[in-house]
């Protein structure tokens, strides 16, 4: 039996519980954006991390360096925001082929301190050593928050409305552009962009974690049709998404009529939007939702509502039941 | 200009500094064992990440998976002792190639549990990701110490006695074995066991980090000639070693008889020790010392004494001066 059989999600079941007795009362491990790590009786520090590995994650030959070092950092301070947390620290590991340019890596590092002082977030450590062939990049970050604006996935309730905070299929479509080598036009070039430039939801998650009647929250890395499952199956709930009101660029839009893309599988499936998923009370939407216009100017997008039942989503077109089948994918398949 | 031009330390450097500014008071960054995360008035957390890359830091031919696992988190815990502190969590990202049996990840995942309930650590998060060919580990270690029980590689003093808690070199010479494909008979064997199965000294890191006399600790991972440098730069001090009275393993000594080995340069240059690197104040040594002995049932090893100067080592055969040609490695060169 090889990896590829049991799949990431199977193979971290195959020890994760084995930690639970272990982990100390207020902490949580393995299953959310963050592990959360109580500080105090008010505070708790969360802590993600995530490995970039050259041709499964990125292609050198696509993304400049700058971009590569932004986004290896941007990845990790979504899951941040995700928690509804402040990012404080970043912790970044580089494997290196031996014959990688010095320009390439100072330029790599520089679109990584451009994000880290966007967000006032230091690099306080981290590992540098030599890799065979492939550039290998992993970075880690810590973040705090109250321990009552903590966000986790298990947080939803029926009748929630589930949100998101932009529009999806962008970064998707941005990958086909690239993997179908389609022209390099001006509307193509910026769905590239939307790909290697993900800007994390930190103002946002932050906002959201203090409005009372937002539940869970997590970041959309692999599309909503996967990423929403975690929610519902940490919550014991399930969900009913309208595919006609799921926010679409007008750029992802036209080129879908362009290229005949499906717009709805771009916009479920596509991944790496990095958008915040939420859910909200049902009676507090409406305020929270002309709120975060106010604060941030641009909408909330709803997209479906949180229903009773197991970890399973429903799909429709206006008041008609869809069967999509493409539903996301796991690295391993 | 290419990485193996400048090296891991000059890279480092061309960025570090950029991020001074964005530290907050009390915290410490890149230039120890680990970073220094002030969490209350009276507390830190320490924070260490390590990237291992097959072919580089391991032979997947040579170690076995249960080994892999537990090393892989040793080696973090081993600058959690460094700092005198306390394991709390860990992180662990793995990046595997598609055709890895599971019974490898499975045996990979009990070597790193093996270690994580011996120092009751749990496994809080990670990644896990398909890489193109080669196996890639990264690990994250949090720990926690009082802050004035944590020890910095820049509290170094003129006249410290400089201590090793035990023999340097064995490491290095089962790496010898290794490479060199000599004969597997028992001493050798023994020899690369102490390579693949480093013991973090994480209860001798903490019962020094209380001793009042104790004053810089760093963890021995290059070997005493490249890491000494690091006390004694942090520190504005120099050092004096006695290469006479290194102290070396009965096993290590028989061996470099056999094979002509130079057992000054495998202790001082073989690395990989994972022992701790200590400095005593000098009229407090003795009874610290003593101390230990009865605490661990085994000897701290003086091996020399630090000196006013400038961030250099001078070697003494007993009282004659000496000069090793081979003075540690850097991962580029």
């Amino acid at each position: 039996m090889q990896l590829k059989d049991i799949g990431e999600f199977g193979f971290i079941q195959r020890f994760a519980t084995k930690y639970d007795s272990l982990i100390k009362q207020g902490d949580m491990g393995i299953g959310d954006d963050c592990a959360v790590l109580s500080i105090s009786d008010t505070e708790n520090h969360v802590i993600t991390t995530d490995l970039l590995v050259e041709d499964v994650h990125f292609l050198k030959s696509e993304i400049s360096a700058f971009e590569l070092g932004h986004k290896s950092l941007a990845v990790n301070l979504s899951d941040i925001a995700a928690m509804g947390a402040q990012p404080l620290y970043s912790f970044l590991s580089v494997g290196i082929p031996k014959n990688t340019p010095v320009e390439f890596l100072d330029s790599f590092m520089e679109g990584y301190h451009h994000l880290s002082e966007k967000y006032s977030v230091p690099l306080m450590g981290g590992d540098t050593t030599k890799s065979p062939d492939k550039l290998v990049i992993n970075v880690a970050v810590v973040g705090r928050c109250k321990k009552d604006e903590t966000h986790l996935r298990s947080m939803a309730e029926a009748n929630d409305i589930i949100c998101v905070t932009g529009p999806l299929g962008d970064s998707g479509a941005g990958l086909k552009v690239m993997l179908e080598q389609l022209e390099r036009n001006d509307i193509n070039n910026q769905l590239v962009k939307r790909h290697h430039w993900p800007e994390p939801r930190i103002d946002e998650g932050r906002w959201l974690a203090q409005q009372k009647g937002v539940h869970a929250m997590m970041d959309i890395s692999d599309g909503i049709s996967s990423d929403l499952k975690h929610i519902l199956k940490a919550s014991g709930k399930a969900a009913a998404i309208q595919t006609d009101i799921l926010p679409i660029s007008l750029e992802m839009n036209k080129q879908a009529s362009v290229y005949n893309w499906n717009r709805i599988e771009l916009a479920a499936a596509g991944g790496e939007d990095y958008e915040l998923l939420v859910t909200i009370q049902g009676d507090k939407y409406d305020a929270i939702s002309q709120q975060f216009l106010k604060a941030f100017n641009k909408p909330l997008h709803p997209i479906g509502r949180i229903t009773e039942g197991e970890s399973s989503i429903r799909w429709f077109n206006e008041s008609e039941e869809i069967h999509p089948d493409k539903i996301g994918f796991e690295h391993f398949k």
